[in-house]
């Protein structure tokens, strides 16, 4: 005799598994959460949907704070819910390694198709600047692909150095800019626009938007090209304008990348990426334990802050005691 | 009987190191370019002149493009240089990672205080997302400190991960902010709002600069304190306005730093995170190799993209086989 079960078990990986595929969207919040947290059952769950994936199409969208993104990102959506497409958006937050927490703007969006089942908008944390962004947007990419969206958006927030890791996590990446962000020259950098494939002209019914076309097109008139030559969309993402033209130019490059094996390539590139993040994480984790609570380390700190003693040497002194 | 020495013999490291303290630039210029690429010798250089460092003050300077950065960087320098400080400045460029190479901007700076022996300015790559920035960043630091500056200036472009990491290694930490810069609520994010000490508003005389005060002021008063509240300074850099307040201010911060011991415990963190990050890369560099070269993981991409395996189960391989 059993007693009724007044609250529901949580689910096995394999149950979740199945009804994260069966397109439970209960599941799929589930699953995030798992991946996100790093929570012990993630590891299997990933492993199980794995065989699964590889049907959804990465776009990256990136630029200057202020740029439009969001407003964007929205655009394609609604073009994209109105082909039937399924689309899912993570946000990623390379300022929340402190804060946490989704930002006004994506809870805003989340709300503007909370009753749209074809859409799906997850606002990440990264963890840092020592690895952890590959990794875990890899992962949470791998989930959303499982449940079966056609689209994932990765959408990050950053100049620099987001730009350039969101260009390692997508098919496609799309780079925003826009008049009138004080000097061109420091705010367009040739290594931020070497990681785009499309470059977006944003608010461009603003002072200065032709002659920011203008400077983009001297700029990518100089890089060497690698057979695509990356071209320039003006958009008004605020009154939907220019979404059309950008979509096709999306569906231009996803051409292009077929049909010169560079999708598979740059899936490899990901995939290796992300695997040495991982492995990075779990030796950073050894390495901290090791430097804060190995007895041979109890000195470490007073040493290096009296000077005797160089990162470098404590740095080499951890990793021979690694075993490594 | 010796041939005439018609080509001067590199410096042994104890010689560099020795005109690198008696402040010769020359020597300066090629320990730096030894620590960035990692010579060798670089190694023993570190570990000679670290002694010899701990005197510098390192002013973290930080903010979004356009938000004039490097204007309000060459305004503190000529008001430290009026009162006979040296000061050197580090313009960490996340872009670069890519692309390489000192920005336009900074060229223009090195060229204003050419003939001032007091000044040098160093455009500084980061090295990706995995490691590097905090490791190579303090050993640079370390140089310009045993050389004699009184203050490093670590300037980073960037919005998120590049602030959050730069506040991590300085003593105080400058977030400059603008009018203007497009939506309030997404350009100014609480995590990056708490690694500033003091905040700036530059171009104060744009439109939209009281109420940009009026919004940091709100978001401050919501943030848990911590002993010290970050006044708002207002400047207009571009015409020199608000150096001498902003100096005071940091003046204020670094006497704080010193009444409440954390300016040993900021460089106790800061350290602990540079030997993190050497020992981080030092094993990346080893998973690396193992992952592209090692015949037990000659196949691993293959399975990757195939999906018959996901990356966390060739990270624990990696792991495994590297005898950690």
């Amino acid at each position: 005799m059993t007693a009724p079960a007044t609250v529901a078990a949580p689910p096995t990986t394999a149950d979740l598994a199945e009804r994260l595929r069966a397109g439970d969207r209960l599941a799929l919040t589930r699953a995030i959460t798992q991946v996100e947290n790093r929570r012990p059952a993630a590891a299997a769950l990933l492993r199980a949907i794995t065989p699964h994936t590889g049907h959804a199409y990465l776009l990256g969208i990136t630029g200057p704070p202020g740029g439009g993104k969001s407003t964007l990102t929205t655009q394609l959506i609604k073009a994209l819910r109105a082909r039937g497409e399924r689309v899912a958006v993570i946000a990623v937050d390379p300022t929340s390694a402190i804060s946490g927490g989704a930002l006004l703007g994506d809870r805003i969006r989340m709300l503007e198709f909370y009753q749209d089942n074809g859409v799906f908008i997850r606002s990440m944390a990264s963890r840092g600047v020592l690895g952890g962004l590959a990794a875990t947007t890899g992962e949470v990419t791998r989930v959303l692909d499982a449940f079966g969206f056609d689209w994932i958006i990765i959408e990050t927030v950053g100049v620099g150095q987001g730009e350039v890791a969101v260009a390692g996590l997508a098919d496609t990446t799309l780079l925003i800019e826009v008049p009138g962000l004080g000097d061109d020259v420091q705010a367009i950098k040739a290594g931020v626009l070497e990681v785009a494939d499309i470059l977006v002209v944003n608010k461009a019914d603003k002072e200065g938007a032709t002659r920011l076309v203008t400077t983009l097109r001297g700029m990518l008139s100089l890089a060497h090209s690698t057979g695509w030559s990356p071209p320039i969309v003006k958009t008004i993402a605020a009154e939907g304008q220019g979404i059309t033209e950008l979509l096709a130019e999306i569906a231009k490059h996803r051409a292009y990348l077929d049909t010169t094996q560079q999708r598979a390539a740059r899936l490899r590139t990901r995939l290796r990426a992300e695997t040495l993040d991982r492995a990075g994480d779990l030796l950073l984790a050894r390495l901290t334990a090791l430097l804060d609570r190995d007895p041979a380390f109890a000195g470490a700190l007073d040493d290096l802050a009296a000077r005797t003693v160089d990162p470098a040497a404590i740095a080499a002194a951890l990793v021979a005691q690694l075993g490594a």
